[in-house]
């Protein structure tokens, strides 16, 4: 298997991201298409020759920026690691494309040069978070379309599904529809006609507040993606003013001041967990082809979590079975087939 | 003044929110109109009879509870406390009107009974959340008008501005538009077509994301009610998730338990303030009347905060200011039009 990674993107380019991906090589069983500029990538291979026989370096010095517009930059910037990666992907040199670079024009490219998988009308951005219960759920959709039908909500409901189940490994994704309040009959036009839609999905549980979906229950929880971005990012946002907050309290007496020393170890591994850079990233579900949208801050450790979620995807065949799922419409026996499939390939493997 | 308080709504009806109504008459100079059973709030009165002469009973047994439908609430519990309460504010009997109960029938019962301001579409209902600058700022709408047109979202953001400064004294409160980028042609058709309607409102300053509205800086933040509920009830869960996650990482090692010990007031007085139950509540703003709803899980306290915010309103003339901010439609000016009111109703007094 051969995964593509977009040095150029993100925070850290290319130094961290690279070595983010040749740490992936070291611990999986994949080979590595490293898209940036070979005059800085070189060097960091030379120092691992074991893996040079598993890296190439796919060379270009230019970069998609965060600041670029998406639809500008993929029509302008066809040099770039980002565009020169998707397209790696598009002519089968590797099996799945990760970056941590600019969303909206990961989004933009994939859509253009991999195309959408059949029956999917819009791609849709999920993003995985963590629940008190100690597992994760999958956000979905997080930014790529604000203002989707219905039956699009419904589709996202269904990839959402597969992705929980091929690559967490939930054995019947549970679905909620993110609303206001629990009746059918609440929230928005959007929300009150994707509901009856959705009660033929398999597996959906119904509307769920913002309030409930950190406590762990809901596997999939679906929206449009400007409701989406803006809870991602307001949940983003708390988790950070609430550690500052904290910081400032224990500076305020001694006692707190040595208390928080105490106990300083334990918040650290409880800001790593929650931190969303060091959780994989983001896929594009409902493109053709595997694509891991990696967070912008994203240090090297990240970047090999997010190869290993691609790995993943890979190898339980995601855009497939996204495919498979869709033609069923997520109806009944809809999760008693995903499973079989997979117990299916593990037996011929 | 007198302030008409409904005792049969929220979490802790009538007792809790009784006390906490007759500590408002003790504090400030008041009376109060007391919406609920005689016969349970008639005690709690004999123990105060220094209040007597400034508190009076609405006597009413009849209760709106959080699982009613507000429509059909407002229809057929003609004799709750509810809505004698909101009916006496129309009679003139009070001059604001204080309930923590369903917010949803407090504002079809202010809408049906009091009317709406001249000029004004829809009532909107603002929540108030703290900032790591110290200060607070107004999210409107958090679930009164789930699909408003661009229109609407601009006298949210005139209602809101006046709020800020007639009750929270912020001399030129800043508007931002709740949106998922900073460019004006970001997000979904609603926040589109608002931006160009806010450019002329005095103290615009664009688009605003979520990550950042807890940073300060920003006073008002305008949303269609929707959105602005899934975010407000994000921002508790996720307030609630860190700190029981917090208690779990303590309970680990004997190093963090003794921290956690010694670190305990601190983080005490860091939930206080941050708990939305301290925090007066949630104006209603749009209607012809001062309508404070406050959080369901009000104790006393929170119910002398949500008395002391709507005594400020009723001051203030917070309606009438509402109205003539909507004549200015918040162009050139009105910043100063409004201090210049403020001002002179200072030297007046």
């Amino acid at each position: 298997m051969r995964i593509v990674l977009d040095t150029l993107g993100g925070d850290n380019p290319p130094e961290e991201v690279a070595a983010g991906g040749l740490e992936a090589v070291e611990r999986f069983k994949i080979e590595l298409l490293l898209a940036g500029p070979e005059k800085r990538l070189a060097p960091l291979l030379e120092e691992r020759p074991h893996l040079r026989d598993r890296v190439t370096i796919l060379d270009t010095a230019e970069a998609i920026t965060m600041e670029d517009s998406p639809a500008e930059a993929v029509r302008r910037k066809r040099n770039s690691s980002l565009i020169k990666g998707i397209k790696a992907l598009k002519e089968g040199l590797a099996e799945a494309f990760v970056s941590p670079g600019n969303t909206g024009a990961v989004m933009a490219a994939a859509t253009l040069h991999l195309g959408r998988l059949p029956g999917i009308d819009r791609p849709g951005i999920g993003a995985t978070l963590p629940t008190l219960a100690g597992g994760r759920f999958l956000l979905i959709d997080v930014g790529a379309n604000t203002d989707p039908t219905p039956q699009h909500l419904k589709q996202f409901a269904i990839m959402g599904q597969v992705y929980m189940h091929e690559v967490l490994g939930v054995a019947e994704p549970k679905v909620g529809l993110l609303n206001i309040g629990s009746e059918p009959n609440k929230g928005n036009e959007l929300a009150r006609k994707a509901y009856p839609l959705l009660t033929n999905l398999e597996g959906f549980v119904g509307n769920v507040e913002s309030d409930r979906i950190l406590q762990g229950g809901i596997d999939v929880v679906v929206c449009d993606g400007f409701v989406g971005n803006i809870l991602l990012k307001g949940l983003e946002g708390a988790a950070v003013a609430l550690f500052k907050l904290m910081k400032a309290s224990i500076k305020k007496d001694l006692r707190a001041k040595l208390g928080g020393l105490l106990l300083e170890p334990a918040l650290r591994r409880l800001a790593a967990d929650l931190d969303p850079k060091q959780h994989g990233g983001a896929p594009l579900l409902g493109v053709k082809g595997v694509v891991i949208i990696a967070h912008g801050h994203s240090d090297a450790e990240a970047i090999t979590n997010a190869i290993r979620v691609a790995r993943t995807a890979v190898e339980n065949r995601l855009p497939k079975r996204i495919e498979q799922g869709i033609a069923k419409r997520g109806g009944l026996g809809w999760l008693a087939s995903l499973r079989r499939r997979r117990e299916g390939r593990k037996e011929a493997e």
